[in-house]
C-alpha cells in the first residue's frame, strides 16, 4: 500500500478565471474580436436552441434588488450564472450587477470552469445586441443612438462596430458625466462620436437605437413620437418586473423579437402588453427559420432581457480560449479522495499531514 | 486626479474555502464539535423556517445523473448550493456527489462566501440526521445500525455520538470492503463498532436505523418484517426521483417526518405513497410547535432528502468560523471599478498596466 497522496489530485481542481484574468484575456484577444468570437458561439447555440433545457431564471426578489440563478444545458454541457441586480448599489460605490458563472460536464456533474461574469456579462450582452442588430437593422445602417451611457454603453458601441459595421455613435444620458465618460472611453476607437443633450437629439438620423438605462422603475426613455419608421431598437435596460424603458405605443408599432417568451413576458418591455401579444423568437430568425425585418419602413424591436443560453455561449468561448494560457488559476474546489467512498479517510489523513 | 488603482479593491474579493482549507478548518475545530456547531445553526434556522424563501431545488436531469441548484434566503442572507448526483461516478474513480456553495448579502447582492461543499455537505447531512434523531429516537437509545457504508457513513456515526449519545454502531454494506473501510476509519473514536454480514443482522437491537446507500434505483434496503416497533429510521439515501430505499409497507407503519414536503414528495421515500399521504414537517418538531415521537412503540421515519436551508446553516457556520483565520483565501471574483459605471474604463486601464 502506497502512502496516500495528500495534495489534491487533478480531478479536484476547477479552472477559475478571475476578474484580472478575464480582463487580461479580453485584452490579449482584443475587445472587438472577443465579442465577435462570442457572436460565433451565440450563433451556434441559437441554432441549436431547441436542444437546450430552458427555464425562466430562478429569482429571489427583495426590496432593494434581485439575486438570480440562470441555469441551462445542451445535454453535454451544463451552465449557470449567478447574477444580482441592485440599482441602488451605484449610489454606494458598488456595481449594479455582479455575476459569476460555471460550466460542468453533464455526464459526471464535475465543474470544468468557474469564471467571473461581471465583465463577461457586459461583453455577451453587447455581443447579443450586435448579433440581433445584424439580423434586424435596416440595410446600410451606419448610425446608432445609445440612450443610457452607463457600464454597458461602450461595449454596445464596439460590438455594433465590429459586428454590424456601425461607424457613427450618438450618446445621451440623463447625467452628462456618464456621456462624457463614454465618449472619453470610445475616443480613438475608430467611431465617430457625437454627444447629445437630449434623447430626441441622440436618435436624430439613427438607424439603430439602443436603450441601456438602469433604473428599477417603469421609465419612459423613448416616447412614441420620437421613433421614426425603419429603425431597429435594442431595448436592453428593462430586464426585471416593473422595469421598462419604452412607451407601450412604440411596442404596438413594432415587430417585437425576444429571447425566451416565458421570461420576457415577466421581465421585458412586453410586460406592458397583454399576455398573448404576438412576439417572435429571435433564435428562429438567426437559425433561418423565421423572417426578421420584412420592410424598410418596419420598426423592429429587440426586447432583450438576457437569457441563460447567452451566458452559456460566452462561458464556452472563454473555456475554449483559456486552455493552455496563463489566464486562469486552478481552484481546489472538489473533494477527490483516492477512494470515492472514503471522504472521511481523506479528512482524517489531512490532519495527520 | 489620482492614478487609478489597478489592483482589485477589497470589494472585489470573495472569501473562498477550498477543500484543503475546509479539511483544515474541520480538523482545527474537531469533526464532532464541527457537526455540533452546525446543529446549533440548524436549530436556529429551523426555528425561523417560515421566514425563509423556499423552493424545490432546480434540477437538470440526464441519463447518468442530476445537477441541481438549491437556493434559499432568510431576507438578510441569500445562499445556494450547486450539487451533482451521479451514482455511476464511483465506478470511474469520481465522487457521486460534488458540491460548492455561496452566501451573499441580500441587501446588495454581493457574495460574501464561496465554499467547497463536498466535505461540508457530508457534515451537514450527518448533523441534520443527528438533530432529527435527537428529537425522534426512543428514550435511552444507545445503538445505531448504518446500512450503506459509503462516504456518508462515518459522519453519520460521529454525529449520532456527539449529538445523541449513541455508543454502539452496527455496520452493513452490500460490499464488505466498504464496511471494513468505515470500521477502520471509526476505530479509536470512542464508539463500539460491530461489522455485520446482513442488513437483518445489523438492525438487531438497534434503536436508530440509518440507511445511506447510493444506487439510483428503487432498492429495498429494508423490508417490512425487518423493522421492529419503537425504532427511529433515518432514510437518507433516497434523494431523487426513482431512488428509494425502503419497502412502502414500512412507510405505512411509520410516522413520517420530512424537511420540505413539495421537494420530498418528488425525491424522497414518500414518492411511493399517494400525493396527499400525511407527513409532518420536522422544523415544527424542532421549533416545539408539533409533537415528535408520541409513544415508545411508534416507528418514526425521517425521510431526509437534504434541503437548501441545511446548506445555508452549514455555510453560515463556516462563514462565522473562518473570520480572522488562515482557512480561506481571497478570490478576485467581482469587478469593482473605481466608478461603477466605468467597467469599460477599468478594462481599458488594465491593458495599459
Amino acid at each position: 500500500m502506497t502512502a496516500p497522496n495528500l495534495l489534491p489530485s487533478s480531478l479536484a481542481y476547477v479552472p477559475f478565471v478571475s476578474v484580472q484574468n478575464m480582463m487580461a484575456l479580453v485584452n490579449s484577444i482584443g475587445v472587438e474580436d472577443f465579442m465577435k468570437g462570442i457572436v460565433t458561439y451565440l450563433e451556434e447555440d441559437f441554432k441549436n436552441w431547441e436542444s437546450f433545457d430552458k427555464t425562466p431564471r430562478v429569482a429571489s426578489h427583495s426590496a432593494e434588488g434581485v439575486i438570480e440563478l440562470m441555469p441551462t444545458s445542451n445535454g453535454e454541457i451544463y451552465g449557470f450564472k449567478y447574477v444580482n441586480g441592485h440599482p441602488k448599489n451605484t449610489h454606494e460605490g458598488l456595481q449594479t450587477v455582479t455575476a459569476f458563472g460555471l460550466l460542468a460536464n453533464v455526464d459526471n456533474g464535475y465543474p470544468v470552469l468557474l469564471s467571473e461574469m461581471t465583465v463577461l456579462t457586459a461583453l455577451r450582452t453587447a455581443a447579443t445586441s450586435a448579433l440581433v442588430s445584424k439580423h434586424l437593422m435596416p440595410k446600410g445602417a451606419t448610425t446608432m443612438a445609445v440612450i443610457g451611457n452607463g457600464a454597458q454603453s461602450e461595449f454596445q458601441c464596439l460590438a455594433a462596430k465590429a459586428v454590424c459595421g456601425i461607424t457613427d455613435i450618438r450618446l445621451y444620458d440623463i447625467d452628462p458625466a456618464a456621456t462624457e465618460k463614454a465618449a472619453r472611453n470610445l475616443a480613438g476607437k475608430g467611431l465617430n462620436i457625437t454627444t447629445c443633450k437630449t434623447a430626441q437629439d441622440a436618435i436624430e438620423g439613427a438607424h439603430i437605437i439602443t436603450t441601456c438605462t438602469a433604473d428599477k422603475q417603469c421609465a419612459t426613455i423613448l416616447t412614441d413620437n420620437m421613433v421614426g419608421a425603419g429603425v431597429h431598437i435594442n431595448a436592453i435596460g428593462g430586464d426585471c418586473p416593473g422595469k421598462t424603458e419604452l412607451h407601450s405605443d412604440i411596442l404596438k408599432r413594432s415587430e417585437i423579437f425576444v429571447e425566451y417568451p416565458p421570461q420576457t413576458r415577466i421581465e421585458g418591455e412586453i410586460q406592458a402588453l397583454p399576455e398573448d401579444y404576438p412576439v417572435k423568437e429571435i433564435w428562429e430568425v438567426i437559425a433561418g427559420r423565421a423572417e426578421g425585418r420584412t420592410s424598410a419602413n418596419q420598426i423592429t424591436l429587440f426586447d432583450g432581457v438576457g437569457f441563460a443560453i447567452e451566458d452559456f455561449s460566452a462561458l464556452r468561448f472563454v473555456l475554449d480560449h483559456i486552455r493552455g494560457t496563463e489566464f486562469m488559476q486552478q481552484l481546489d474546489m472538489l473533494a477527490d479522495p483516492d477512494d470515492p467512498r472514503d471522504l472521511f479517510g481523506m479528512l482524517q489523513r489531512s490532519v495527520d499531514a
